[in-house]
């Protein structure tokens, strides 16, 4: 991984960034209340000097830090399959989520600011963490053609994009295959970049067991109660259905040799299920609806590997080289219609007292949901607009549809600004070089 | 690692065995109460909305992501060592865990049928891992003899076999050597395939650690209250007492280089304490009788495969490449005995109140033990049987009796059933050609 | 990894080490009452048998674990970069963990003996933990120059002085720098020992990424209540920042083949940022403070490996493999002094109610500060030495002080020590040698 760009124009520009940040960060952002010490007014436990409230709150903590290993240790190692892109996932892996962090925490905080600050608590991280998330996938579309300075700025753009939206691996693949599809031209010439190494990697290996053994907490991690207990149970019995029918195709083809890089792709979609099961994780699904979901997206991952992505690689110009486009985007178009179809069907019967957290929006009309939620230690008072079950459903869809779109066009913008001819210097295929 | 089921016939069968899986799944599976925002009657809770115990405890479904790690990496990394096992260890293990984690889910709660329903929660899930703890056990012994196919089935018969004995390494060792003797004329010609790699392989290391790390939440997670902590403090003594031996024997004996695949084998001797401390690691058994259980495992395991492995190997016609024998055989005896004695020395003066939640049995005949369980959130009734301290010794040294007669007996069957000839079939090896 | 001690008289060391840690502990270690199932008398839980004090703190034992994790995962796998050590930092880590976990129990428990016996309690496993990485720093600086008993006898003098100082990185960097320097003339004469592996070591890369991601933990988890809040968003910010910074300056000096090993101590420097935040974490420093003190320590880190190893290496006759005085020495430094001027620029507005359990000593002279903590189940009642905030920072800039001394003079004495003839014999470069 050598950088062509002698004169050190990209820590410069990254320090300046930073120094950005730091601005940012000084003008708009500041703790939350619990994290300052801030008791309530005659509380019982103010004499005793530590409030409750103040605590960590474990299960909470616990899932925000192992979604954050998550994110860097399972996707910066996933790429590593790549022949010279060994060192390159990994490192700019971290990189990207070092940035992202910060920016993310600036970009969701800008919804909520409360006069004029922006109050992080352990969900901002949290939700950093997802954010980081989108970037990685995109990241696999592109990272052959853009040099850093192009993937910061992408990166930039792409966290303004998406927001808090919940379909991240709908839209982090949508958009990184825009992005891709405008850079195609800057492809490098010698083909062989993408070749992947002569033996399957154990880094490879490492990195789609990491992402298998802690999708259960990634997707529960911004659940609540009963639903969390769901998000669990749905997840982990999904991973397991993928898994057998992916890995058992999987190996059945390994007849070839030179099938080496298809089966890479073959390993992670064992992870399809963990992407399709993620909106209806923590609905009323059933552990055998989970089953099924997973089975599907598993078989759905490897045909669209083998029948789809040819043709549309070569209608489109791009390339995928780590096909985000079956597990991530296809996974998540199922998971969109698996959630909707799924709130469609929930009735207070079978969702208890839950179903009006589940879908707040399906409270009556003008009536308020008033709970004390335990985990995040804040009331919530949401009104209700008396929506109906197939209405949750159809807003589901339109959901998708919104994602999509904002993922085309804001792809395409960013494209375009990685076009101009400020970022699209020379430092071309800077993260490529591991080994020449 | 190719296949030489040219036919898929691998494939169909593992997604066959999904497809019965997910039939199974919907006709008797469920969640329990507690994911389905089911709330207590007359609960001041309830007017909030959110029922506190329907909360994710936290410390036991951290303790359930923690395990889940250790079982995929940790074993899934320890077999890396054989020079062509590298990729096939870490896959096909995620494969077999994917198979387990489900059937596991079934066989364990055919028991604990409700109104012919299983109500898995998180509970569940961990017992399953701790199922597939014993299918790794085995499938060290026969991974260079079995096909894909005849490892699925064994693992199905080892699960429906080991039901919920906490004797998982004792049985995971013997039930997989008796099923490597009854095939050991599956045994490739070329004996070079577990020659280990010309250097020393840092995931094996890595595979090692994470056991050494994860042994104490390992063994407590299924312990409560008090004994938690003392299963904790115990098994973390144990493996630095057995790791300072066998890696000081170890590394001294570093001399020639063609004691590689011996010095692996030490350095898995380092997990020997985690594994000796496992049936008293809640007991009173104090830090320095840890020391001294994790210091004589150790040395046991190391001495094991110098003088006892060769004559056992030789005179049963079985050869256990990753040393199971030593590490889960002689560790998880000597963890029988040492939890029998220290059974049969505990008395109401040393556990306190806990000794009776310990040893249920030794509460009063016909007296009830009611306590309430603030993790499980279960009110327990157990009736007690007035079995004294020898008595409840005794019966420890029984079950490690039962537990071997059901591996032994369970292993010639399973063996027996993988020779028929509908599973003996083409493909033998196929997990062992890493590169050739 | 060969030794050249044919006569394994390491492994007698070793072994009689263990034996000597037993009796040790058979004389002088024992449970806390949270952990033999003592209850509180009149305790209206206690007729239902588990007491909720007993449980595991479920933050707490989670911190406690991933801190575990990351001492020996993280630190392991950071010196696999070396070309001959790659094997021999993992494995050796692991021994040096397992003697000082047990070694660390006593120095630090002889403080807090209670009629004659330590008390041992997951709080004990997380100090020991921490005593664990001032060895490792230490390692870092020693390694080419100390046979395995040499080794052993250094972290034995060197648990023994540290106590429970707060200030780990100080002091393991320098007195492993200090001891490096009185071994100086052990060096081998191959100086290539040291030259790194050709291609960019992706488990290097692995060892960092832990550290970086589960350094929040690290640093918020001897914290309480809010603090902990503030010491986990700090530290991840300060990261963030200290990994841009680093992480563009080292992508950009990618030029030259040859710098391969300085890349390695650039990606490093990415965890100055959490190193530098140590003191500092748990206080009212706001995310931008923490974004300028990570980016600060980056820099710094970067610029003493250009301009000051070279000088300082040269004066005093060390080398530093592995950029200790960088990575734990500066920004250890900068630690401190940010510390000591966030400790007296506190006041009661800022704080809220959390200034007194921040500080104690600023707590009115004569005055208890009493108040119940959830996490440690303990009533803390701590007199009062009514310290100004001045006075604060300049206490924090006095404990600076006498780090330093105690690591210099301790680590003078200690390498002395280690040039006995006794301890100083053949053997030497034990680990080195891990291909030849």
């Amino acid at each position: 991984m050598h950088f062509t760009m002698e004169n050190g124009s990209f820590a410069l520009c990254a320090i300046f960034l930073e120094l950005a940040l730091c601005w940012a960060f000084a003008m708009f952002v500041d703790y939350t209340g619990e994290s300052i010490g801030i008791v309530v007014e005659n509380d019982p436990d103010r004499v005793r000097g530590t409030h409750p409230r103040n605590h960590l709150s474990s299960v909470y903590y616990y899932m925000f830090q192992d979604v954050h290993l998550t994110m860097v240790v399972g996707f910066g190692f996933l790429g590593t399959f790549l022949k010279r892109y060994g060192y390159s996932s990994a490192v700019p892996n971290l990189l990207i989520a070092a940035v992202t962090l910060q920016w993310a925490t600036l970009c969701q905080g800008f919804f909520q600011m409360q006069r004029g600050k922006i109050h992080v608590s352990i969900t901002n991280l949290l939700h950093a963490d997802f954010a980081t998330l989108t970037t990685f996938i995109s990241f696999g579309a592109v990272l052959e053609l853009t040099t850093p300075i192009q993937l910061i700025v992408m990166v930039i753009c792409e966290i303004s994009d998406v927001g808090v939206s919940m379909l991240v691996h709908v839209f982090g693949a949508y958009f990184g295959l825009m992005v891709s599809c405008v850079l195609r031209n800057n492809r490098p010439e010698k083909e062989s970049v993408c070749i992947t190494l002569p033996t399957p990697d154990l880094f490879s290996v490492m990195g789609t067991i990491f992402l298998w053994l802690f999708w259960p907490t990634l997707n529960a991690s911004l659940a609540q109660g009963d639903a969390q207990h769901r998000a669990v149970i749905n997840t982990y019995y999904s991973l397991a259905a993928s898994a057998v029918v992916t890995l058992a195709i999987g190996l059945s083809s390994f007849v070839d040799k030179k099938q080496q890089f298809f089966t890479v792709h073959i390993q992670n979609s064992a992870l399809a299920g963990g992407v399709a099961i993620g909106t209806a994780a923590d609905m009323m699904i059933h552990p055998f609806g989970a089953i099924i979901v997973g089975s599907v997206a598993g078989l759905v991952s490897i045909l669209g590997m083998v029948y789809l992505t040819p043709g549309i690689n070569r209608k489109f110009g791009i390339r995928d080289p780590c096909g985000i486009h079956n597990l991530h985007g296809l996974s998540g178009l199922i998971a969109a219609f698996v959630g909707a179809i799924a709130a469609a069907l929930a009735t207070e019967k079978n969702y208890n007292y839950s179903l009006y957290r589940q879908f707040p929006a399906r409270t009556a009309m003008g009536k308020t949901l008033d709970y004390w939620d335990i985990q995040y230690h804040v009331e919530n008072v949401q009104p209700g607009l008396g929506r109906s079950a197939l209405g949750q459903g159809a807003y589901q869809i339109a959901a998708l549809g919104t994602t999509l779109a904002f993922a085309l066009v804001g792809g395409l913008i960013t494209g375009l600004i990685l076009q101009l001819p400020f970022f699209n210097q020379a430092g071309r295929n800077a993260f490529t070089d591991d080994e020449s």
